[in-house]
């Protein structure tokens, strides 16, 4: 990391850019955009960030710190039981600010893969990140690779659309019952008896 | 209805313009986009749609009325669970689609209700649509009210979660593994034996 990755002016673009691309949407927001909300002049900023592009790529990298951490902060207990369900719990507080602008993470997912090459693979990575932890999970519940598998893509899922239905609908009271509900299920979920995957 | 409304070239004007609000969203998405891909030359184009809230109206109302028709044709069969295996099916054969684009429905709702006012409350009914439909057929196979309004919200945040990970990993299979699952889910459902939604 070189000094200029460590100042805080740096720092202020980056936080603005995470809010922004959020908020609105990688395609809609530009370097001016930016600049005005991170108070960082825009002549400052190309010493930063020369390009939208490695903008994006800050931000993502960004994400994918925030989303490890996250999966770190649930994994703390030793019952993969309870760690799923401490990263639901941890969802929960935020079902406001879901409702309002999205998932942070599936929201940047689909527009980048939109865009296709390396930067589309990189958002995809996101989703591919938190899919194999929520997987692992279920593994270590006892359940077979395939199972596994299919439970953390239908857990993951799950999570997904309730966030698209609280948005889409204005309602974050969806996400909270469905948050809720996806805590009861992983509370009762016997692996073993579970022969096809929901 | 006018016979501005009927004519060739609004319907090409509104097909355009769904198309491209599905590829790319409302917000970025101009007039003279809408003009370029439908083949009306722009000058004339103002003569049907004056603004891009008159032409995004009409493409809300066009896909209320798909989904509608999608509903009715699903709806055939006397067996309600029948006729959710006849929608989730019927998008079976969209999966590609629905990982190039996202959710035709989905997307363009989330874009609305950011949007707010009546424009946002003209999206969400798109879900409320869908929603009600879903909820009313497990009603029709024994749910009592809140239950198959939990199931209703369960079934359908699964479709849009599938479709949401389809298009942020890139992977249509993503999606027709997630509808065939729902269907062996749906196939398998004892209303009267679910004391907790998922």
């Amino acid at each position: 990391m070189t000094v200029a990755n460590r100042s805080p002016k740096r720092e202020n673009l980056l936080q603005a850019a995470r809010s922004l691309l959020h908020r609105q949407g990688l395609r809609a927001t530009t370097l001016a955009d930016v600049a005005v909300e991170s108070g960082v002049p825009l002549g400052n900023m190309y010493y930063y960030f020369k390009t939208k592009e490695s903008l994006a790529a800050a931000v993502i990298e960004s994400r994918l710190g925030e989303m490890e951490e996250s999966l770190t902060a649930a994994g703390q207990s030793s019952d993969p039981r309870a760690r799923l369900e401490n990263y639901l719990q941890a969802m929960l507080p935020l079902a406001d600010q879901l409702a309002r602008y999205g998932c942070p993470y599936g929201c940047l997912a689909q527009e980048l893969v939109r865009m296709g090459g390396a930067i589309g693979r990189k958002g995809a990575s996101l989703l591919e990140k938190q899919r194999d932890w929520l997987t692992a999970q279920f593994a270590a519940m006892g359940a077979g690779r395939r199972q596994a598998g299919e439970l953390g893509l239908e857990l993951q899922a799950s999570m997904h659309g309730a966030i698209v239905l609280g948005l889409g609908l204005g309602d974050p009271e969806v996400i909270r019952v469905r948050l809720k509900a996806l805590m009861t299920w992983i509370d009762g979920l016997d692996v073993r008896e579970v022969g096809l995957a929901r």
